[in-house]
């Protein structure tokens, strides 16, 4: 049996490449982008007026005047006008184009204005106030967003200013989730007493969902025949298999031994870890197709889909397998077995920029309904029986902070 | 001119209920829980083999006995079996029911069978171990999750398991983002020099898509007669309506006044904020809508989006409107206007457990590309200056810890 880092390296080393793909603007939100986003033209690509109010040559300002006839109005979405006498000035809009001749915008709320003249109240002014300068924030041709940054609202926004209808995103691999288990009916039936209903398929979708994947549902009986063809379809039509139940060492248990008639090569079988113990791991090289083979129990298929398969996901996309965020036990906490613990928390935020983890124990990698008291799985590690309040380890959150549940108020 | 404080106050006063939907469980995934999800049988349903291997009555074994001749097999989604002679065994698969007159599971590991016989190795074992007892987690009848949680994965799983294939979930509000400015142009538009592609409506509709909300978009020309003809339609149709731009003092910006003689009434206009001080809103109480005039500015847009429309769609569901995450400055920083300042950061999450926030300044309020930089609002108060590294304040993240950006391994 092998510990989780041997357990780590070997998925992470069977990352794939799934492509690029072009998606509508509107469509391209929370993927990843596959290309740079480049200044077409200066940001702002003029001079721009931020402030409503008159704008001056600074220097008739500089030398004493207060009185400034208006010649005229700059509206935004118009053509640049040209101041015509330097003593005089233009009524500017924000978003207008800042006139040729002028170079500061001096506020309304500082203006006094009678007859067609803008007398300037205060005594001072900064040249150039109020007018955003013609490729201040960024230059032509200069790189505004990397290629390989997640598309949040603001990246949506650049990729709409720099006139991109269409964006180039990573393709995600096409993934299937299969369960086993003739225990297992469906959601809308009626369970008879031995019987249970499908649980696991809806979080890893789920999970899934959170990345983007709308991942396809199947199931399997309990019958070597259904097993091997279920299997050996889905292993043509998908980039990756996520089986959950089927692999802990029962008579029953086909789906090892049907992987391996299909192909697929077993890189390893059992992690010492709780929950999750009786994961199985393999690839066909020939179809180039992972397989995630989880354990039944709703609390290790969680687990193992957020500790292993998302890592996955991410690194095959080029980013970073690691979770950035660590905690900090709030109680103390012990776990006897040799085996890394992935102990349920529940996340508190602190005023004073820290993140605290306190144990929601659960009963057992069966209890499906502890998952929702925790937020997040804390990594304790194997080597270790006692851990003390105020030490950090990594952690996986599967809810965020603003969804982690509110009281009323 | 107001503060933050007394601005947040007067839009949270306005929060409304949009009522109740029932949806699908598969459409659910990340909506508002509306009823609570009740054991409808105990968790786990019945007492529950949880390895593979022999089920045997613990008495025997107590008694010295270690050959146990196997009776059968209890399959997963078999009815329960029972175990004729107390010194027999019966062969279980995990997921199956635990047979009457048994009470302990011995894993395949720790046994050798021979002719039909099973021979436990271990001298010692516990009694009642590998059997996850009938309602050990949760009685019938017990509240799993309450009603007001968002459901992620977790929520999603119990539901199945109780079996909702629908559920009652809180109804957004209808939303539209409605842009003004006679200088902006559509993405696939080639602007003309004194033009500009539209981003706002892009970047609020992808914000409020991260809560679940598809926002309609609309545009008006800085035309009196259009804008009323806009804002009446939409404020027909619409609980919030979201405007980007015209709410400045200038000549063209008919929007206020248009918002006026539609019956809508201001609450406020200005706060002592950079950005966002031109920020504008109201309320029509005969047509039940409230409405968010933003500055056009795309920082102040994307700032207010974050800092008061999202709180308020939260309140308006029954949540706390106030942001759980506190970040400590990574670094020295000044600001000396006495407005509230909204510091565009970076967050670090260190491994001690901490969020440290680096600022990325930027160039003022129009600079759309630092946004993708910052990763966060960092709000600092409007009394002081000066604010020291280590220094701890409220923080509006916009980017998820895991999709910040990582680079490639």
């Amino acid at each position: 049996m092998i510990g989780i880092e041997e357990a780590t390296e070997i998925v992470l080393s069977k990352i794939r490449d799934w492509g690029v793909e072009d998606l509508p603007l509107e469509k391209a939100f929370g993927r990843l982008l596959r290309e740079p986003l480049i200044a077409d033209r200066d940001f702002p690509p003029y001079t721009r007026v931020t402030m409503d109010g008159i704008a001056i040559a600074y220097s008739a300002f500089a030398s004493g005047q207060r009185q400034f006839p208006i010649e005229g109005l700059q509206a935004a979405g118009s053509p640049q006008k040209t101041l015509q006498n330097p003593g005089h000035c233009l009524e500017v809009m924000t978003g207008a184009v800042l006139p040729k001749g002028t170079d500061t915008v001096i506020p309304y709320e500082e203006v006094r204005i009678r007859e067609g003249v803008a007398e300037v109240i205060p005594d001072e002014f900064k040249q150039g106030k109020n007018a955003h300068l013609q490729g201040l924030n960024r230059k032509r041709g200069e790189l505004i967003v990397p290629s390989g940054k997640w598309i949040s609202a603001a990246e949506l926004g650049v990729a709409a200013t720099v006139g991109k209808s269409f964006l180039a995103v990573a393709a995600w691999p096409k993934v299937c989730v299969i369960t086993t288990g003739d225990e297992l009916v469906e959601v809308d039936a009626v369970p008879l007493p031995h019987q249970i209903r499908k649980s696991n398929a809806y979080t890893i979708q789920a999970l899934l969902r959170e990345e983007g994947i709308e991942a396809d549902l199947y199931h399997m009986a309990d019958k070597p025949e259904e097993i091997s063809s279920v299997l050996n379809s889905c292993l043509d039509k998908y980039d990756v298999l996520v089986l959950s139940g089927g692999v802990s060492k029962g008579k029953l248990d086909f789906v090892p031994e049907a992987l391996a008639d299909l192909g697929v090569e077993k890189l390893f079988h059992r992690v010492r870890q709780r929950p999750g113990k009786p994961f199985w791991f393999g690839e066909s090289q020939e179809r180039n197709t992972v397989v995630f083979a989880l354990p039944g129990n709703p609390v290790s298929s969680f687990m193992c889909t957020c500790r292993y398969l998302k890592p996955y996901l991410r690194k095959s996309l080029g980013l970073s397998a690691t979770n950035p965020l660590s905690a900090c036990l709030a109680e103390d906490f012990s776990f006897a077995p040799s085996l890394t613990y992935f102990l349920q928390v529940r996340l508190e935020y602190t005023q004073d920029g820290r993140v605290l983890a306190y144990p929601v124990a659960g009963k057992g990698s069966g209890d499906l309904a502890n998952l929702c008291d925790a937020q997040a799985f804390l990594e304790l590690p194997e080597d270790r029986t006692d851990f003390f309040k105020g030490e950090c380890f990594p952690c996986w959150p599967y809810v965020s902070p603003e969804k982690a549940f509110s009281k009323k108020q």
